[in-house]
C-alpha cells in the first residue's frame, strides 16, 4: 500500500442526501479523515457549513485537492464524479444504486487507473461476517448451515440481500444454506449464520442498531482506499487482503 | 497433501479410557476411517470387540499396519506410542495431558520425521472459532471485545482454558478482550466472543452439548493428518491451512 | 395442598421402557422421592434391581403402599394402572400416548376421585415458558410475536408440537404468532418466543440439551401431585397455581 | 377500572427537557392519547408548537382540562405539578429523579386521592421481564440464576440498576442471582436472566435499541393510569394486575 497523505482529504458527493448528511456528521469521529469539500446538485445556501466548504456540481472547477471521494448520489450524478476522480487520479468510493450497464463498464475501466470501490452494503460487521462465513463453511464440511435474518416490518423482500450474500459466501465454502426471515417491530437488521454439527454448533451473528453504520463503513473504506494501487476493491477485500 | 490410502487405518491408544471408548464407539460415523487396532495397558478380556482387534501395550509387535495413531493415554504410556509411530513412519494425534518437558521435546523431534498433532481441545467448532476470532479482531480495530463463557457448576477454573485461548487469538488480531464466566447447571460448554462497534456488533458463539465432540474432532484430525508431510500440526492449522 | 408423607413413595409403571429406565435412573436425584416399586409387562429377570422391587403387571396384588404412580407405558397397559390408582386413592402422572377416547374419558372420571396429571411434554422449562409467553403476550398488546424452534434433522413435523403449544399460549394472551423452524444436526430442542415492539424486544428462550429432562419433569410432577386434592392437573398449573 | 374519556387528554410537564421533547414527538403514535398542554419552566418562544399549546409554569391557571399529567422535570418543579393533579383530581405519572423525603411522602399522600405512578425505568419490556423473572424463579426452585447485562462504555455503574431490580425479582421468587456486566460500544441496554437446570435452560432477555422506549412506556403508563382508582401504582402492576 502506498501511504496516503494524512489526514486523508475527503470529498463527499451527494452531500444533501441522507447518506451525504450522515457522512458529514460522522466524519469527525475519524481523526485521520478531513472533509475538504461537500458537493450537491444545487448551489448551497451557505458556502461553508460546520467548517466544510460546499459546492454545486456546476462548480467542480473550484474544488480543492482531495485524496478520495465518497459518492452516494443518483445515477445521473455518477458520471461527473467518476470523471473527476479519474482526471485527478484520486480514489472513489461509491454506493450509488441504479447504475446502468454503461456506467458499470465505465467503473471497471476507471479501476485500471484509480482505486475504486463500489458496494451495496458498507457495514464493516457485515463485511467481516461474509469473510467468516465462507471460512467456517470451508472448515466444517457436512455441517448444517442455517441463516436467520430479522428486519423491521416495512421490509418487503425476504430473505434480505445481505442474507443472500451471506448464503453465497457459505456456498463458496461448500455449505448449502437454508433461510428463515422474521419481520418484526423496527429491527434495523440482524443476521445469524449457524453451522450445526453433532454435539456442537457455531453461531455467527451480526446485529445492527443504527443506520449510521453504513456511513461509518464508507468513511472507513475511503480511509483504507486512499493511496492504494488502481483496481476494483470490495469491502471484504479491503478489510482482509 | 499426499493422499493417504482410504479408508485411513486407525490405531487407538488408551482404548480403555473414557476418550478411547468414545473413539471406538464413534469411529463408525466416519466412512473413510477404519479402526484396525485398539491398544490398552492391560491384556484385553476379549481379543476382538465389535470387530476391532484389541492389544495390550506389551503386544505391540503383533500390531497390524496403520496410517495414524490416536493417543489419549497417560504420560507413562506416551513414549511407547510415539516411538512406534516414528519407527513405522506413521502420523500421531495425541491428547495425552501431563507430558513432561522431555516428552514435549521428543514430540518436537518426532515432528521432523512424522506428522504430529497435539492439542488440548479437539472440538472442531472451537478450532474454527479460534481462527474466526483472530480474523475478526484484525479486521475490526478499535472495536470492544468481550468473551463470555458458561460451564457446569463443577468447573473450578475461570475463565476456561478455551476462553483464554480465544482471548489469545483476539489479542493476536489486536483486540484487548475482557472476560466473564458463568457457572450453571450442567452446561457442557459455551463460548461467546463479541466485537462491539458503534451501531453494530458481531457475535461469534460456540455451543457444545456433548463431550463426544472431542472424540469426533480427534477422529477428524486423524483423518486429515494421515499422509501429510512431517511436521507439528494444530487443530486450527489442520482445518485452515 | 394436603402434605403428603415424605419421602413421597413412587411407583414406576412401564419400567422397562426408555422413559421408565430414565425414571429409575434419575429418581435418586430427588431426595424427597423414593421408588418403592417398578412395574413392567413381563416378569423381571431379577426381583430387586438397585434396591428397587420389580413386579410384572400380573403381580399387582403384591405391590407395596405408594403415594403416586408415574405411567409411561402403552395404551393397553394404561387401564390397569389407572384402576389401581383409583382403587388405592393415589395420584397418577401419565405420559402414555395413543390413548383412545374411552381411556381419555376414564381419566377425566378418575380425576373426580384422585389427582391426575396427563401431559405430552414433561419439561419443567417448557411449562414455565408456556406460562411466561401467555403473560408477556397479554402485557404487550400490539407487539409482534415470532416463534423460532430448532430440532435435529430427523424430526419430521414442523413447527414442533411444543412450538404450537407456545403459540396457543401467545394467542391466549392476544398475540398473533408466526413460526420459523430449523432442522440441524442433533439439536435436542430449542424454542425462542420473541416479542418485538418499537426500540425494544423481549426474547423468551428454552434450550434442552438432554432428553432426561422429561423424566426429571415427571418426577417433579409426581412429587408435587402427591397429596393434592382430586382433579385434573397440568404441568403448568402444577408449577404456577 | 373506570373508563376514562377517550382520547385521554395528556399534560406534559418538563416539556423542554430531553424526555419532554421525546414525549411530545412520540405521543402521536398513540391514537387514544392527545397532548392538550406542554408545560416548561420558562415562557415558550411560541404559544402553539405542532398543534400543542405551550405554557410556562407561571401560567398554570390557564391550563385546559386534562386526564393525566406526565412529569419529567426537576425536584424543584415537582411540587407544583403534584399539587395541580391533586387539586384537579387527575392522575400523575412521574419519572422525576432526586426527590427528597418530603416529596416522596407528599407523593404517597397524594396517592390516597389520585392515581399516581412513579418509576425509575419506564420500559414496557423491562417491566414485563421483572414480572416473568419472579414467576420463573418461583417455579424453578434449585435452578441456577445468572444475570448478564450489557451497556455502552460510558456507563459507570455495574451492575445496572435494571439488573439489580431484576435480581430482586429473582430473589422474591426464591433464586440467588449472580451478575455479570459488559461495557461495550454504544449498546443502549441489554439484560439476560438465565435459569439453568439439568439438561435444560430458560433465558429471558430484554434488548433496547432506542432510548425512545422510556417516553413510549411513560405514554403507555399515562394511558393505562387515567381513570383508575386512587393509589400508588408501578409499571409492573399497571401491566399485570
Amino acid at each position: 500500500m502506498i501511504e496516503s497523505q494524512h489526514p486523508v482529504r475527503l470529498l463527499v458527493h451527494g452531500a444533501s442526501g441522507r447518506m451525504g448528511q450522515a457522512l458529514l456528521r460522522l466524519a469527525d469521529e475519524h481523526e485521520d479523515l478531513s472533509v475538504v469539500a461537500a458537493v450537491a446538485r444545487s448551489k448551497p445556501a451557505q458556502r461553508v457549513i460546520d467548517g466544510v466548504p460546499h459546492f454545486a456540481v456546476s462548480e467542480l472547477g473550484g474544488l480543492p485537492e482531495f485524496d478520495v471521494a465518497i459518492d452516494f448520489s443518483l445515477p445521473q450524478g455518477f458520471d461527473v464524479i467518476l470523471a473527476l476522480c479519474v482526471s485527478r487520479g484520486r480514489a472513489l468510493v461509491s454506493g450509488t444504486t441504479g447504475l446502468d450497464e454503461a456506467q458499470r463498464k465505465a467503473l471497471d475501466e476507471a479501476a485500471r487507473r484509480i482505486p475504486v470501490l463500489w458496494a451495496s452494503n458498507f457495514s464493516l460487521g457485515v463485511a467481516v461476517l461474509n469473510e467468516l462465513v465462507e471460512r467456517a463453511a470451508a472448515a466444517l464440511p457436512g455441517w448444517d448451515c442455517d441463516i436467520v435474518e430479522s428486519h423491521h416490518v416495512h421490509k418487503k423482500d425476504a430473505p434480505s440481500g445481505t442474507a443472500l450474500t451471506l448464503g453465497e459466501c457459505a456456498q463458496a465454502g461448500g455449505a448449502a444454506p437454508r433461510y428463515a426471515a422474521l419481520r418484526a417491530g423496527d429491527i434495523v437488521g440482524e443476521h445469524m449464520v449457524q453451522f450445526t454439527g453433532l454435539g456442537e454448533r457455531v453461531e455467527l451473528v451480526h446485529r445492527a442498531t443504527s443506520r449510521d453504520i453504513f456511513a461509518r463503513g464508507a468513511l472507513q473504506a475511503a480511509w483504507r482506499l486512499a493511496g492504494r494501487e488502481p483496481g476494483l476493491y470490495g469491502m471484504r477485500g479491503l478489510l482482509f487482503d
